[in-house]
């Protein structure tokens, strides 16, 4: 290491900026987020051809429709991406790496591919796929936001599988045709609700760049509402798929564990395992989510992945859930839904609040049974997660922070300095989180004395955060998605609403600062315009039945709020 | 408490010892075990009436048969088995639990059932299954060998749940039909290839009273083995299932974690989440695994499990298998196993030797491809399953021995006084153990470039242990089947052979003890009629494949050794 590592991180920002071609640079400085906040629609457009806008605000089945039957060359989408993602990362700073020379020149291999053989690589030929920097790429670097892992292999300096090592995900994602061109932005330790480190510094929300697009995979978020990219995958260990999916008016998927291949991922606290990470994609449709998620399974992961499960893609699962859906519109004691508007812990803002109810109405709209959510204390599920992401007293992130003696985030939720557990309390924890999650799964079954359609819900409702996409250094509590890490649960994040500040306000006849379930104490001016998402949780391993309605009932919802 | 903890164990001994009818007690004394070894066949059937006889030679499936079409009744199923149980565990010391009375009303109930329905409850309606004594019924004492336990709910005294509770397994084999009537023996600790504790003593192997049942499910092993039950279901967190199956001449099942569920069932070292101990069946026949196996995914163990995997019985792999066996007998390009003599670090003795060649010598007769297994050093398996084992530093142990005094056996594997480690420790140890899985994926997969069917092996053989059922103290090195553990691979035990002194000699020419894999220094003459049993390991997940092959290749491999 030479030079400080502010000066470190200031060097690997600067050396990711350089790989943006000048032609695809603006001129600094652009307006302020105080004037202009949001630089989604209209203002990114303004510095893209009809052509690029038209390839990339597609989403990505109309992508692949196009791309896989040579309507659309590889080369021309993986173009107009690599310039809407270096326009994005200029406007919000949402990404770690850039590698659009290789993705250029995997994209005129496809097309010569499909030249000659008149049929497409896979499913996903041509498809730009952005991913958070944890995944391993031939040729590229991999940080996850440390200054000290700059020039290394997860930290460890002169380590051969440096730049030559790919994760298998990458490997599966390359099989099907996906064009890799970006990693994007992580908070270091990536246990954060907000996406900051000491290289690119902080991903701001491209609706709302006074606020946060969410973390810890808020790079995608910030990509993919930009439209700098048509869907990546994230990962998810307390709600890092979901948040930043909620904070950017996307979909978000996270699966139960052992579904997408984590074999050869950078990870933090690697080795945990009482809530294990999972991958998870993001994207602007819920049905990009279905073909992403899909693909992958058609791998076969499991042959490559000790901890993946030989659980194919199971469509009859769809098939049933659209029989569902289509005997609902008839006959109203078909589907139910259980709804938790708070969390008996931690109070909602006012846009949350109209999200969930936008949900409720819908659901009505639609025919559906609602019931009241009443699980088993979410306090427990809360407490259980934050020992469990404790686990190891901050050893971890200490050691990584250390490499290079640069500052942990005050955005960080697991302290620097802790307790080191040991293994008869990892085993105690291990107990409690199975006895939580058994009384779960025995409330689930019990509603099917309540929702009227003989079944138990199909699925609940819930916030996916207290508050819109969120103010710097805001966000306080990750208890309204960590319940689902320890549950090991299926949940989605789909969008439902934006806060605004001439609706979301404090009524007249409302005296204290905080009323019942409701926070009022929020700034209704700042928050004017943050993406609003909400979680549809799922039982475990319940992928494609939560997919199947995330499509159909955000559809509704977005039919309703319009 | 009062009395010493020997008091304290012999009286719970004699407490079960007297729910033996009095018309069902033996006289004492037997012949000793060294008059006498075997206690099988002839010489049990002398207590039983040609009628119970009948009933309780027939297998599993036979039984269901006719008890779930009324041409048996539960009743006299349940009598008969009930009455061969007492002998049994009057003649090698197989239960810890004996709940007659209740078996029989049970069976009365169930027949009143099917007059009146003309209908079974269940696919194993009137069948007697014996539980490992871990799992929780209600009226009945769980005291896992533990002489602290008696009169506890696992330890605790005055606890509600004690003879209150059942487990889910439990709960499933009721609602299937299945009769419950004895608790099995097992090691205190459950960490040991024997049977051995403070109440009941030692469990003796049936065709050798010299030797050991086997464990930690070894009253299982030794009960089937004699016919007092047609099936049971015990616990494998090393081997602890296929040991006692091997040792007895029985097939036994270790499935993948998650497929049967271990819910609500008494455990030692409760939430250790590298290895996890599994829940399997043991049964005379392969079919009879099947049924049992089958029939309790039908119950959907994920719906009230929440560490069970929503993985039904896949018919469709079972189809699949038998088309490659009818293949396979015209083509002998389309089945092929890899075969493991030896593994590197603890050689074999003899009769193992020869029950593998036995098994290479079918494999070859029946058209299959065999390939020597070269897989990564299973010494690594082995010391990593070591340090996972004895994670808790031998705490929870010293805990459960302390609440007696009761002193710890030789044969535990796992010491009174270790050290217990930290959470950073035992996510590296998560990390060793994930990077050994993945470098054995990769090397089964690899052997699709060897095998000549263009496929990789469909399944591999090793031995189950070093030697056959053991002599007591013996039992040094369980790497034979802790690293089926380690990988969470599907594995059955199956038999093959039994140790004969005239054969299984050292030849002349054979001048040292261990001679390459083989351990010569055994001794011949205890070792005689004892029962070998050889390993067949699928990959994770694959029961339905590896089921239908055992039932298929033990059958074929008893036609050879006839």
């Amino acid at each position: 290491m030479t030079g400080t590592w502010r000066e470190e991180g200031e060097a690997k920002r600067q050396s990711t900026l350089k790989l943006i071609p000048s032609k695809w640079r603006l001129e600094d400085p652009f307006p302020p987020a105080t004037e202009l906040r949001d630089v989604t629609g209209d203002y990114i457009r303004q510095f893209l051809t009809a052509r690029e806008i038209e390839i990339t605000e597609r989403d990505a089945v109309d992508i692949v429709s196009r791309t896989t039957t040579g309507t659309w060359t590889a080369l021309e989408v993986t173009e107009a991406f690599c310039h809407r993602a270096a326009l994005a990362h200029q406007l919000v700073r949402c990404l770690h790496e850039i590698f659009f020379d290789a993705a250029i020149e995997d994209a005129k291999r496809q097309d010569e591919y499909f030249a000659k053989h008149k049929a497409p690589i896979g499913p996903l030929h041509g498809l730009p796929v952005s991913l958070k920097d944890q995944f391993h790429i031939k040729g590229v670097e991999t940080t996850m936001g440390y200054v000290g892992w700059v020039n290394t292999f997860e930290g460890r300096p002169n380590d051969p599988r440096s730049k030559t090592e790919e994760s298998e995900l990458v490997r599966e994602l390359r099989s099907l045709g996906a064009i890799l061109y970006c990693k994007t932005s992580v908070p270091s330790t990536l246990m954060s609700g907000e996406t900051v480190n000491n290289i690119i510094g902080y991903t701001w929300n491209p609706k709302n760049r006074l606020l946060s697009s969410g973390g810890s995979s808020g790079g995608e978020g910030a990509l993919i509402a930009l439209r700098g990219s048509p869907g990546g995958f994230g990962t998810d260990i307390g709600g890092s798929v979901r948040i930043p999916a909620a904070f950017n008016g996307l979909y978000g998927l996270r699966p139960s564990a052992g579904r997408i291949p984590y074999q050869g991922a950078a990870n933090s606290m690697d080795g945990q395992g009482t809530i294990l990470s999972v991958i998870g994609p993001l994207a602007p449709t819920a049905r990009s989510l279905t073909l992403l998620f899909k693909a992958v399974l058609q791998q076969q992961p499991w042959l490559h992945d000790p901890l993946a499960f030989e659980l194919p893609w199971r469509d009859e699962i769809v098939e049933n859930t659209k029989a569902l859906i289509a005997k609902s519109q008839t006959d109203p004691s078909t589907l139910s839904f259980g709804l938790m508007k708070y969390d008996g812990v931690y109070p909602i803002h006012p846009p949350i609040a109209r999200g969930l109810d936008i949900v409720e109405k819908t659901l009505q709209r639609l025919g559906c049974r609602v019931i009241e959510w009443k699980p088993p204390a979410h306090s427990k599920a809360v407490e259980l997660a934050r020992v469990i992401y404790e686990m190891d007293g901050g050893l971890d992130f200490k050691y990584q922070f250390g490499l290079s003696g640069e500052s942990q985030a005050a955005q960080v939720i697991v302290p620097e300095n802790g307790t080191e557990l040991k293994a008869s309390e990892i085993a105690a924890l291990n107990v409690a989180k199975r006895e939580y999650q058994k009384e779960y799964i025995d409330y689930w079954s019990s509603t099917a004395e309540l929702t009227g359609t003989g079944r138990p819900v199909d699925a609940f409702f819930c916030p996916a955060a207290p508050h819109a996409a969120v103010i710097p250094t805001q966000y306080k509590y990750v208890g309204y998605s960590a319940f689902v890490n320890l549950l090991d649960y299926t949940s989605i994040s789909l969008p439902v609403n934006f806060a605004d500040k001439k609706i979301d306000v404090r009524p007249a006849d409302c005296q204290s600062d905080d009323t019942g379930n409701i926070q009022w104490d929020y700034d209704a001016e700042t928050y004017d315009g943050a993406p609003v998402g909400i979680q549809l949780v799922g039982r475990r391993f319940s992928e494609e039945k939560i997919l199947t309605l995330a499509e159909y009932l955000g559809g509704e919802i977005a039919r309703y709020g319009n």
